[in-house]
């Protein structure tokens, strides 16, 4: 099989030798005659945004797991698989749970000046009520490790998907899940159902003094409406890693408020080890004709 | 069973009505004959230095789980258990987490200033080292929760106990131990022996970058040995939860040191609602002839 590497030259010296190392049948390359190319392997920060040459290409496979970017793109009529990388999924289990713990834990209430405040420990983490939006691949895998803790965690899913061991609201449950969530972690995908979703209305459902975490895509956030929030004390913190514009420009207010932790889409990066696996073993069902993994609805977007 | 509550003031409304509730044969005292006192639930904060008054008390239960403070008194010739908690543990292991998986995110990486620093994504926790200093129920407990999140979990245990899923060095390890120990969390008794085991030579040993995380006890740790370590970089943070004198004082060069944050012995607390059954179950053991659970080896001094 012939597959065009559609991603940002920096990627190739990384990727490359461990595709090619895992699928030897391969021909990976970066430039050749549309025609011949039997699947794409693509990043939407690459080359390539034109899709229509691909006229052979029996799938595309994203190396990244959010596909807003290319779903929309009209010159996609080929198959669009995500990525869902394991290793990914664990690094953002490792930032929820940090941060959680962070939030829990009240880290930021002992300040170095010399106060010896010990009359602040926390409850245990089973009377923490953290609240997970989004149960995919990613919001099972947070719930997972923050459910080993201790964390009650409880789930919206808008498929309404059940989940072992988590009490998972359906549609029309989300402004219950909400209430409850002291520690909220959005891991919504960006569609047309979910932007704005996080709005002045939504935000004041939360308890009095919650945390907002949001690794999840930016667009879920009105991002007025949460600052107003913090401002009014309804909120405790925010901690963002995505943003409606990225980088986040540096005159934005999330830079400069006491409330607002800002990290720069960290929480969870596609890793080439686990990663890789993942799209070969695409590439090799879509040749063969076998039902591809994470094959993307495109009504839902995701 | 006639039982001396022998801890402060404050403790009594709070423990007195749960202790009573769940053993109500106890008749549970303040102040009696001491002769009369069949048992004594002790705190080293509380009111009693002397037990030799109390010729016929059966045990001395302690309500903390170091026991430093009162296995050394003379006047203690009653069998002596310390307090092994679920809640606190569970609390030790919230927090060992928390502030693990802070140094391992490098959470403090990411300063509020308006720069997108994306280029610092750790490794995943497979790839980072957490050594335990201490085994006991306290250490096997953080241990469980970082291996369930996919830390490379080592341990040190002065009894070489062997730990499943943990790679545990006993006596005459400690430096192999320390080695590698990107994040180092000491969970140490105050005895003798380990009494200022964190030298200057022994935190040499550790990785350039390593973070110290102490919620054991203060003496554990040479003070100036760490300032210095730190001063030169060869170490990059201390969280540090105990001291050598509590509350640490103002002006202790730990509260202002810009890579060390002082937590003012919060990392567990005994928690009335999963210490008390344990301490009625004691106590009626010892009343009734059986093994005491948790007893106090007074040559080891835990």
């Amino acid at each position: 099989m012939r597959v065009l590497f559609a991603a940002p030259d920096a990627y190739w010296p990384i990727w490359a030798p461990i595709l090619t190392g895992l699928a030897p049948e391969m021909e990976l390359v970066r430039d050749a005659d549309p025609a011949s190319i039997d699947a794409i392997i693509h990043a939407p920060n690459g080359p390539i945004s034109d899709l229509s040459p691909y006229v052979n290409a029996r799938l595309v496979q994203s190396l990244w797991a959010g596909v807003e970017r290319i779903v929309t793109n009209p010159t996609l009529t080929q198959p669009l698989a995500r990525m869902v990388d394991p290793g990914l999924a664990r690094g953002m289990a490792e930032y929820c749970t940090g941060w959680a713990l962070r939030a829990h834990l009240r880290m930021d209430a002992y300040a170095q000046d010399g106060t010896w405040r010990n009359d602040l420990t926390p409850p245990l983490a089973d009377a923490r009520q953290v609240t997970i939006l989004g149960m995919g691949e990613l919001g099972r895998g947070v719930a997972a490790i923050l459910g080993g803790i201790g964390f009650r965690v409880t789930g919206f899913s808008a498929s309404g998907r059940a989940v072992p061991g988590v009490e998972v609201f359906g549609p029309g449950g989300l402004d219950r899940a909400l209430a409850g969530a002291e520690i909220l972690i959005a891991l919504l995908p960006d569609t047309p159902q979910t932007r704005g979703l996080l709005d002045a209305d939504r935000l004041a459902l939360l308890p009095r003094g919650a945390w907002l975490i949001n690794p999840g895509r930016g667009t879920v956030l009105d991002d007025d409406a949460l600052l107003a929030a913090l401002d009014r004390g309804h909120l405790a913190h925010a901690v963002l890693d995505v943003f409606r514009t990225e980088p986040l420009p540096p005159d934005h207010p999330f830079w400069s408020h006491p409330r607002v932790t800002v990290t720069p889409h960290v929480a969870a990066e596609t890793r080439v080890e686990t990663a890789a696996p993942v799209a070969i073993e695409n590439l090799r069902r879509a040749m063969t004709g076998q039902p591809v993994l994470h094959l993307v609805d495109r009504r839902k977007g995701y």
